[in-house]
C-alpha cells in the first residue's frame, strides 16, 4: 500500500483506520459525506501532511472517481449501520450500503485500482443453523434490511474480483466492534441511559441475546494483518472472505453487569421482552473465526475488556451524545 | 389469487404465466418496459377483458405504485438477463435487478400486498462446491453481476419478508428454461448460426459445460403450484426458496447433438475453447430440486423433449430473430 483511499474515514472504524495507517507512513485519502461521521474524530490526521480529507457523498459517482485518483488500496467502510430503524428508512440501506458499494467498484474500475477491503457483517448469516458460524455456513435467508444490503454488496465485489476487475478483494464479516470512537451500539445506549437515570436500565428483548465483539484497535490489526499478507492472491478466489470477531461470546445481561460494577452502579432492569430487541435482531451472533486465526493474527482484547475500554472513551467523550441529537 | 400482478409480462415466462392464469379465471395485469418483451407474446391475451398491459419501467416508483393498486399477487419476473455481456453495462444488473426489486417491494407495502413470488437464478451458487446443489449449499461467492444481482433480490426479497411486510415470500431459483416464445440462450443462438450457414456451428468454450434447463410449462406449473400450496404460510420462515429444474443436465455437445439430428444438418463444429463460454460462466450447473418435488410438483418433460420443442417454435417464428435486431 503507497496510497490508500477509505471511505467512511471521519466514522468510529474508518478514522482509526486512518490513524494507523499515517502512523505506519501511508499516505491517506479520508472519503466521507459527514451524515455520521465526526470531523473530532480526524484532528490529528489532519495535522498530517500525507492525510487528505475529501467531503462527498458515494451516491456521487463523478465526484467519487476523482478523489480516487492516484490510490492504490481501497478500505469500503462507509455504511448506513443504523440496523435498528431500517423499516423507517428502507431506501438508505439500499442507497448508502448497495448502490454506494456498486459506485465505489465503478470508481475503482475508472482508476485502475486492483484492491479492496470492505466492512460487511456477521448479521449476514441470518439466524445461522450453524453456531459458530464458518464463512461457508449454509446460504442463509436474510432477516434485516442492513443485511440485506450487506450482502448485496458482498456480491458485487466478488463478482468485480471474479469478473477479472479486481485482483485483491477482501471481504470481513464484523461482529459488533467497540473501543474508542464506538458511536452507536449497546454500551453508547445503555450508558446514556444511565446518566440520565442511574437507577434504572431499559433493556431491549430479554437481556439473553448473545453476541460477540471485538475491539476495535484488534479489528484494524486484523484488517492490516490480513491485507498485507495478500491471501487473496494466490487462492483460487480473488475474493477472501474472512469472519472477524473474538472466540467468544456474552450475553446483554454479562455486558450490563460489566458496565454495572464498572460504574458502581445497581439500576433497576426493566426488559421490553422477547428475545429480540428489534425487528430482524439476532439473538444469537457467534462467528467461527478459525480462518482469519490461521493468517496469525488473534485478538489481545477480550470482550470484556473491550466493553470497559469502550465504557472509559465515552465517559471521557460524552460530546458525543450531544453530537448524534 | 383473485388479481395478479406480473412483471415483465411480456417475456418470455410472463407471457406464457399471463395466458396461464387468464385461462384459470384470474385477473391480470400486467407490466412491462417492452426493452426485451415482445407485444405479440400477449396478442391473445389483450383480447381477454380480464387482462390489462402498462406499459412501464420498475425504475420508474409512482407509476409502479399506481399499476399494481388492487393486486393481491406479485409474480416479479422483470429482470435484465443478458447474462453474458453483464461487463459491458454493469449499471443495468443493478438497475433492472437489485433496485428494479427494491421498487417492487415498495411499491407493494405501499399498496399493502402481501404476497410475491420471484424469479431468481442457480447461477447464485456460483461454482457449487456440492452438486446437485441443495437450496443450503454453502454460502457462495458470486461469479457474475447478474448472479449478484438476483442474490440482491433474494435478500431485499426475504428482509421484507422476514421484517413483517411480506406474508408469502417465494423465490425461485430457475435453472435455464426453454420451450415456446424462448428469446436468448444457446438454442436460440445455434438455430440463428445454422439459419445462416448450416454447415458450420461456431460454440462458445469447449462444448463439455453442463447445465440443467426445464420446459417453460413446465416452469409455470411449478410457480402454480407452489403458490397455491401456500408453503410459506406455515413454514418458520416467510420466504421460501426453491430450486426449480429438472433431476438431469445435459452437456452443450448433447443440446447440439439434439438440434443436429432433429435439423438433419452435421455442421462442422468449432470451439472457442476453454471450460466457460463467458467470463462467469459456470461450467456445471446441476441443482437439487428434491424440495420442489416434495411439494407433489414434478416436469412432464426432459431437457430432450424440452430442446426439440424449443428448436419446432424458432424454426416457426424466426420473426424473434428480426424483432432482437
Amino acid at each position: 500500500m503507497q496510497k490508500v483511499f477509505i471511505t467512511g474515514a471521519a466514522g468510529f472504524i474508518g478514522s482509526s483506520l486512518v490513524d494507523r495507517l499515517l502512523a505506519d507512513g501511508v499516505a491517506v485519502t479520508g472519503w466521507d459525506n459527514l451524515a455520521t461521521g465526526q470531523l473530532r474524530f480526524l484532528d490529528g490526521a489532519l495535522k498530517n501532511l500525507r492525510f487528505q480529507l475529501v467531503r462527498g457523498d458515494n451516491l456521487d459517482l463523478p465526484a467519487l472517481t476523482a478523489a480516487m485518483k492516484g490510490a492504490d488500496f481501497v478500505f469500503h467502510l462507509a455504511a448506513n449501520a443504523d440496523i435498528k430503524d431500517g423499516w423507517s428508512h428502507p431506501r438508505k440501506d439500499l442507497e448508502q450500503n448497495t448502490i454506494a458499494t456498486f459506485n465505489v467498484l465503478e470508481a475503482m474500475r475508472a482508476n485502475g485500482i486492483k484492491h479492496i477491503a470492505f466492512s460487511s457483517t456477521g448479521s449476514t448469516y441470518g439466524e445461522a443453523t450453524l453456531i459458530p458460524t464458518p464463512e461457508d455456513a449454509p446460504f442463509p435467508v436474510q432477516t434485516s434490511l442492513y443485511a440485506a444490503s450487506k450482502v448485496a454488496g458482498e456480491t458485487l465485489i466478488s463478482s468485480y474480483a471474479e469478473g477479472g476487475q479486481i485482483d485483491e478483494a477482501y471481504i470481513f464479516r464484523f461482529v459488533s466492534i467497540l473501543g474508542e470512537r464506538y458511536t452507536h451500539g449497546h454500551v453508547f445506549d445503555f450508558y446514556q441511559q444511565l446518566i440520565a437515570h442511574p437507577d434504572h436500565l431499559r433493556v431491549l428483548g430479554d437481556g439473553k441475546q448473545r453476541k460477540s465483539y471485538l475491539y476495535v484497535q484488534d479489528c484494524i490489526d486484523a484488517l492490516l494483518h490480513v491485507t498485507h499478507a495478500h491471501t487473496a492472491r494466490e487462492a483460487k478466489h480473488h475474493t477472501q472472505i474472512y469472519n472477524l470477531g473474538t472466540a467468544e461470546y456474552v450475553q446483554v445481561n454479562d455486558s450490563i453487569g460489566y458496565l454495572c460494577a464498572a460504574l458502581g452502579l445497581k439500576p433497576k432492569l426493566e426488559y421490553t421482552g422477547g428475545d429480540r430487541g428489534w425487528i430482524g435482531d439476532n439473538p444469537f451472533i457467534f462467528l467461527d473465526t478459525k480462518k482469519i486465526q490461521s493468517t496469525g493474527w488473534s485478538p489481545k482484547l477480550t470482550i470484556e475488556q473491550g466493553i470497559i475500554k469502550t465504557l472509559r472513551w465515552l465517559e471521557a467523550n460524552r460530546w458525543v451524545y450531544d453530537s448524534r441529537r
